[in-house]
């Protein structure tokens, strides 16, 4: 019998970074032969085992080890990564599953099946669509706006999707996968420096926020900045900037977090006065009525900021994701797990989305945390301390365990 | 003998425009074939008269009215415009000019030699040196800038200018056409919004705003949007945002004019916190001792708004003139002659540089403005009532003749 080794999942992640990436980080760009290479050392590791690993109509990569009920208990992530991207982000998942797929295995037929998921497209870093498998699975792709998205070189998404055997007409039969779904467990980084600051190596994560996201233009008067007085100025940055200064005080009150991080003048030049201004703003926040009040809020600000420089402002809209509370049951069991391994019962949400966020609409869902060095992600600088990822692993196979037991006893 | 007509000077204009403009504004972009047909109305325009038409070694076009002493009064302005430009920015002061010397020509000769120049590439549009004329005459140029001139297709300055009989290795010899000059007048129009809001249609102009451009860089850290908590932030455009309302406030409380035109954000995503933005200030004032405050206080405000969020700035020299406040003698006859055409002493200073700023620094100056509808410049909706042109041309003419007189006693 081959026991739950947390040293090997990190093994296992040192392994895959050796063979796609080097000194300029992770090379697992989706639909890339990189990402390729990575799927291929996942169809490996399991290679021996009584598992069926195929694709299913989204690209997801499947590994099931049938149980003695059709009833599952997922687990997953995601193997791309953006360009140089980090060793860990999506990775340290997958391998958690792959690890956990070894030690059931082992002990014989499970009394549900287990199955470990690699989600296409996680990160959405070439065609700007993130969560591209899970949402799939889940039925909340826009097929109609998957048609128009293209990548820096022009290529279109269904023709790059095509050459891997994904047609997007055909993804609806992806949503067929989480039929006999009960629960789902990712464990993942935090990508953030919160861990860190608090001193641990892990917890629970509650849910996923919420997320508003908006294009913000501001409309005033462009002008020359020597002729123009200062008082007859419909200043478009002005109000932009009053706008940014207004939301980050929004998003500390609420204890939510608020962005601005695009910013566009036109016409953009050292001696005229922006008659147009294009922001992007971003909020988050776990609660879906603080979500709405600091939405509410940025609309009064975005008014005000306009009205005191003499502008318009018009909002665009970009993305809008709920807020994700995971299953109590599943968190109670992730709380027992954190307090085995580390002691105990610290909690946060997460900031950034996962394919836990995508699931989460209609499963049973938990994830565990592991800490970010310097909270950095997405950058070949991304690590965590060893001995925090295998109790992050540690940490997972406890919760797995007990979802485990949960769908068995039909309590999920 | 040929009174001067003020009529004729917006006739002319008109024929310009109808040479070198159409519905999409004037295109008489220096160093191009527009800009020497433009040239070609002028030399035409004065072709049957007694005076002497060449280009001197910067490109600066010349017509001189020999008198009985080789003291000069200079008029003058430019023929170039910015792609898409107005067909009075420029083109009001020479074709004055030109109908300056039509007037005084008609007398016999006169008792100083009258001249009326079109500077050569005032707007710096394709190779972003404006004043180049001027600026080679007063010997302000820096050559070794110039080598390294391109224009949008990669043109070399040195080149293009070779091509117009231009050699930048012997632009100094263009200094030796001010060593008689003795007064410089140029009108103008405002560019700018204060005469309409005044509810006139010319003014005396005091001098021209020193400027002070510079480039701020503040640099934070980039973060993941979700992920990094308000508190732990060190966001760079909130730092920026900051300094841009700040800055306001310093032009506003000094009666100056400050602007933020550019604005980049990195890594300018939607989902990052901005590690670094860089901004463009412009600051103008018409005191020396005011723009110094100003420029002062822009540093402290920086380095508060910096520290506010825990970010750092640096400073980027761009650009620099000092306040060029006009002469005393020419200021009082220009006074005179804008009382004897609308009847009122309104004077203001031009926060728009001009030709006039380089002369200014060494030669007695002065300029008139006429009013300009909407404070509309560098577009094709550029414009100003007829009546003021005539005004304005009516204003110069007369101030010109004071400062005929002046020369001629020996008093300038």
């Amino acid at each position: 019998m081959t026991a739950y080794d947390p040293s090997r999942v990190v093994a296992d992640l040192r392994e895959l970074a050796a063979r796609t990436g080097g000194a300029e980080g992770s090379r697992r760009l989706a639909w890339t032969p990189d990402w390729l290479q990575a799927r291929a050392f996942f169809r490996e590791s399991l290679a021996t085992l009584p598992v069926e690993i195929d694709e299913d109509e989204a690209g997801n990569l499947w590994a099931v080890l049938r149980g003695e009920q059709p009833a599952t208990v997922l687990v997953g992530s995601h193997l791309d990564s953006v360009p140089k991207g980090g060793w860990l982000d999506g990775a340290l998942g997958v391998m958690s599953g792959v690890e956990l797929i070894r030690a059931i295995a082992a002990e014989g037929t499970p009394p549900v099946t287990v199955a470990v998921v690699d989600w296409a497209d996680e990160e959405g870093a070439r065609f700007s669509r993130s969560l591209f498998g899970s949402a799939a699975c889940m039925g909340t792709l826009d097929i109609e706006v998957l048609r128009g998205l293209t990548d820096r070189e022009g290529q279109r998404l269904p023709e790059v999707l095509a050459d891997h055997g994904v047609d997007i007409d055909n993804l609806d039969g992806a949503q067929r996968r989480m039929a006999d779904v009960k629960a789902y467990i990712e464990v993942h980084i935090e990508q953030g420096p919160i861990l860190e600051q608090q001193g641990l190596g892990i917890a629970t994560v509650t849910g996923t926020k919420g997320i508003e996201r908006e294009r913000l233009v501001f409309r005033g008067q462009a002008a020359h900045a020597g002729t123009m007085p200062m008082a007859m100025r419909r200043d478009s940055f002005r109000a932009a900037a009053r706008f940014a200064l207004a939301i980050a005080e929004i998003g500390e009150r609420h204890d939510g977090v608020t962005t601005v991080g695009q910013v566009q003048c036109w016409p953009g030049v050292v001696t005229a006065v922006a008659g147009e201004t294009r922001i992007t703003m971003d909020m988050r926040h776990i609660s879906a009525d603080s979500l709405k009040a600091m939405f509410d809020e940025a609309h009064h600000a975005a008014a005000a900021a306009s009205e005191a420089e003499g502008c318009t402002v018009e909002w665009e809209h970009i993305f809008r994701i709920p807020p994700m509370p995971f299953h109590p049951e599943l968190l109670a069991a992730a709380h027992r797990a954190v307090a085995a391994v580390e002691g105990h019962d610290f909690e946060l949400p997460s900031g950034a989305l996962h394919d836990a966020s995508e699931v989460a609409r209609e499963i049973p869902t938990v994830m565990i945390f592991s800490s970010s060095i310097d909270g950095l992600s997405h950058t070949k600088e991304e690590d965590t301390p060893d001995e925090h990822l295998q109790m992050a692993a540690d940490a997972f196979h406890r919760t797995c365990r007990e979802a485990i037991q949960l769908v068995a006893q039909g309590r999920l």
